[in-house]
């Protein structure tokens, strides 16, 4: 395998810069982002996507936020990076990931007892840190979910869960990339994954950079796919889930989700732990972000699909009940159901699940 | 209700005229068709389609392919209907109206003893007689489909089915047509139905020449939409339908229907007669064409999606199972199950369903 370590994210000192995921594959364009605002504006267009990615650079634009401010203590230190968090958790509502990383990194330095310039480094180190767990994340949930990847096995994915999505190889393509690194001849389905092409643009390519056989259908055919007997496999990503095991994830892989249910087709969701938000009792309760409307009507910004007066509907997420995931491929292992009182159980980082309102100093 | 007559097809004395659907909604441009290699290929790369329409086309492609040729007697002028019947067959595998249309008049002329021009003037004269017919069936459809819309009700549909779909109102469009006309509130949630968008282009902007409330979401929302209780019905049209009543329709019904199936809203399939296929026992039997790769990677010819090296996988249809269709609706009326056995009740015309074979003579 050639190597798949895209960079999405890289940490060049004092900016963050990026792959424009919206130039993908058309052109590989970075973008050098310098302060909270490009953190945001970055994140809102999906410039960098992915509920991990989105997470890591979320952490890094608190840093850039607080970097020029001056603050006269402490507590005003503290008040201001709470409102810098606030801001840029409002780019996206739905990956947890986000706030997960925000919180994250406030709950720790309202804890330590240090001057404004101090606190800022800290700041910078924890963005640091998040940023190498997250490889570190991937690699595990890669070597636990190749273990459900056998020899000549097609493996059918939604959207993009790979290195584009998350700062290391990925989730649902990590564990691609591993089992294919480990030797074991597999075959990718690819759905195209509309409004936003996640799957036809990016997952296609990182595929191809990885030199992995991968065929590209459009969401539409991923029933017919399985009836067919050519998908023995479903794994996908998820941008928040919930304490009973119900999971946001990409419009579409709901019914994904049913298609592969009716089928009896093992379907499998990949995720760090940073993406279960167990303050949640199920899926009605997360936020789905409905996004504009010309995302469907006019595809990738520039082909014009319909008539001018056209309504829209476009959620950019569903909710898929537990009862359809056949396991969750964790950094900890993979938890299979019943899921109900089962996260507890798994070291969660403590500080992991701060409440957005506790953000509000 | 605006006028919804839109003349997809109009025999024009000496040649037909259809709309080209692929500029649509872009562009209301015409073709002209005057042999039946233009009929062919207007078939062929969609610039008529939907199944009752492309019957209708290669009926008048057929006088179109006599016209210019002299014939000695009357067996040498059935021999060449037949070979350019054969030919016309060929243009697209799947919708069988197509080859019912051409077996329709190829069937009867052979019962007549008449020279080869008298002939020819019978082959336009029953090509007219189809043409009329399906304006006629599609006003029959949309009356009983009609029956099925309440007040308030949304309807799912997908592909398009309208007026550009057939030579008259259409089948499931027909039916939202017949209702809105009817003077029931109603709305029409469309899937684009890729690859070739015949959703977000043709049926968006036949609703909206209609005046009638339609909402354009991507293939993957209608699982969503269905949890959401966004749908109250969902209403297709169909390519084929075998004996046992599985259908194939436009790749996406069967995930469409699995959806449909899962959250127990009623799904109804709607076709003329001409679509039954009584010869082949089941879906399995049915020919499922594969187009090119390109339409899936390179959207409406124009927009590359994906890297160079993509592969793909393009069946343009897909075969529903009888047991998650609700009901068939045919101009003779609603067809409850159980299917097996009940469609050979039905006032089929005994002429429509001539083998394919026999077209060899």
């Amino acid at each position: 395998m050639k190597d798949v370590m895209i960079k999405s994210i890289e940490w060049n000192g004092d900016h963050l810069r990026i792959i424009d995921q919206t130039r993908i594959p058309g052109k590989l364009t970075y973008l050098d982002l310098f302060t909270a605002e490009d953190i945001y504006d970055s994140i809102r267009r999906l410039s960098v996507r992915g509920a991990p990615a989105i997470g890591v650079a979320a952490a890094y634009g608190l840093y850039l936020g607080m970097k020029g401010k001056s603050s006269k203590d402490r507590n005003d230190f503290l008040k201001k990076t709470t409102s810098v968090a606030d801001y840029l958790s409002g780019a996206r509502p739905t990956a947890i990931n986000l706030n997960w990383a925000l919180s994250s990194i406030i709950n720790r330095i309202r804890e330590l007892q240090l001057d404004p310039d101090e606190l800022l480094v800290e700041v910078l180190n924890l963005a640091r840190e998040i940023h190498q767990d997250d490889i570190d994340r991937c690699e595990h949930i890669g070597r636990f979910g190749a273990t459900l990847i056998k020899s000549g096995d097609t493996i059918l994915t939604h959207c993009n869960t790979g290195a584009l999505a998350t700062a290391g190889i990925g989730t649902a393509l990590g564990a691609v990339y591993t089992a294919f690194q480990q030797g074991r001849p597999i075959d990718v389905m690819v759905d195209e994954t509309r409004p936003l092409l996640q799957g036809a643009r990016l997952t296609m390519w990182e595929l191809d950079q990885a030199g992995i056989p991968a065929t590209l259908i459009t969401d539409s055919m991923a029933a017919y796919a399985m009836q067919k007997g050519k998908v023995d496999l479903v794994l996908v990503g998820a941008d928040r889930i919930a304490a009973n095991g119900d999971v946001a994830n990409k419009i579409g892989t709901y019914q994904l989700a049913i298609a592969a249910h009716y089928h009896s087709i093992p379907f499998y969701v990949t995720a760090p732990l940073s993406s279960f938000d167990l303050s949640l009792s199920d899926g009605d309760q997360i936020p789905i972000e409905e996004r504009a409307g010309e995302e469907v009507g006019i595809i990738w910004d520039q082909l014009k699909i319909t008539t001018p007066n056209a309504k829209y509907w476009n959620p950019a997420f569903d909710v898929t009940p537990s009862e359809m995931v056949h396991g969750f491929i964790t950094e900890q292992g993979i938890i299979y159901p019943p899921y109900k009182g089962s996260f507890e159980n798994l070291q969660l980082n403590n500080k992991i699940y701060l409440k957005q309102e506790e953000l509000n100093l």
